[in-house]
């Protein structure tokens, strides 16, 4: 396993017992997750933008337009720090000190290369297509060498990474667990809607199978 | 409207047709999230942190323990970009290169102060609590002066902030729009389960109605 321990720049100082180091917690965040933070500096001023990833083992690949000149900062091997958050719950304790929220965070540091080779590049893109929905890659047209040069994908190794989790319910300390007050969690998940077909898909074309299952798992 | 236009800093360059700088589109994405990605730099390294948020007006309140060296980096008036993002839906085309997503999203770059006022910062507090369910400040016990000394909230003013939206269909070239394969969209929501009442909390306490009303709006 690649994956590194903690260090003094990935530990979890705030309530230490959240972190987890191990590849295993970290993967599952980024899979359970659609979008990437990637923060980065320019001119002392830090940049965060919205970036849709995937995971190819233990990389992160991070996809943009290559026009734009923030994914043009990133791909230049520029210091990164990547956050990927997911909210679970609301935790209603009976006290306002003791409000919360469950989540899963992961956080990178490191640095992006750009994938330049075509094939790398196209098997990259397959893995991004297939991160939205598995399969997607075969049911749709595949890239023309202009689209794949139009888009740049930049992998960001998930070695120096660091995860922090809460879960369960709310803690209040024994003397406020008696005030009369309603105590709990209240769950919050993501949930997939019915499909809504463009104006110029064929209604002869049924929903392939591959949304259908995606559809009875209601995958976050 | 103290919200400025957009300046160099913060226009949308990347598809600008997606970029909103209006104040009533900007907040309603800030308040339709829970959850800031709250990006800065210390020695050259850039962090990204996710951070509970609340909106007060023209203000962002941003909260956490006042041990943590990250939020006391922040509270010290150090460049910050602020990037609040949901994902609404997986936009599913004819084509690999035009797979998108529908998101809205908002990055705000300016600088926090700590909110040190005793009566400012309770304010701030209740605003916070709310935050996670409207009416939740009255239900529970208001925090003790040691409470209130371990949180640190930081107000960043709303002023150098853009919106980036994309909501509605896959776009396809006309020519591919005739492809045999289904186009369209699948809505993703954030939806809220059925409460979980903590082992401590007395079953004769019933679900209070502000947490009931909660739940009949499926608020994301």
């Amino acid at each position: 396993m690649s994956h590194a321990p903690a260090n003094d720049r990935t530990r979890v100082r705030r309530l230490p017992e959240r972190g987890a180091y191990d590849a295993a917690t970290v993967h599952a965040i980024i899979d359970a997750v659609f979008v990437s933070h990637v923060g980065f500096t320019i001119d002392d001023q830090p940049f965060v933008i919205p970036v849709l990833h995937a995971r190819d083992g233990d990389r992160l690949l991070l996809h943009g337009a290559s026009s734009s000149r923030l994914l043009r900062h990133i791909a230049a091997g520029n210091p990164l720090c990547v956050c990927i958050t997911t909210i679970d719950g609301l935790v209603l304790a009976k006290t306002a000190f003791n409000q919360s929220v469950n989540y899963r965070s992961v956080v990178i540091l490191g640095q992006g290369s750009l994938i330049d080779d075509p094939d790398a590049k196209l098997g990259a893109l397959a893995t991004l297509t297939n991160r939205l929905v598995p399969g997607q890659w075969d049911h749709v047209r595949r890239p023309s060498a202009q689209e794949i040069k139009a888009t740049s994908i930049v992998a960001v190794p998930i070695t120096e990474a660091s995860a922090k989790v809460r879960s369960g319910p709310p803690k209040d300390d024994p003397e406020d667990q008696v005030l009369p007050a309603w105590a709990g969690i209240i769950p919050i998940s993501q949930v997939m809607g019915p499909p809504v077909a463009a104006s110029y898909s064929d209604p002869a074309i049924p929903l392939p199978s591959h949304l259908e299952a995606l559809l009875s798992v209601g995958r976050a």
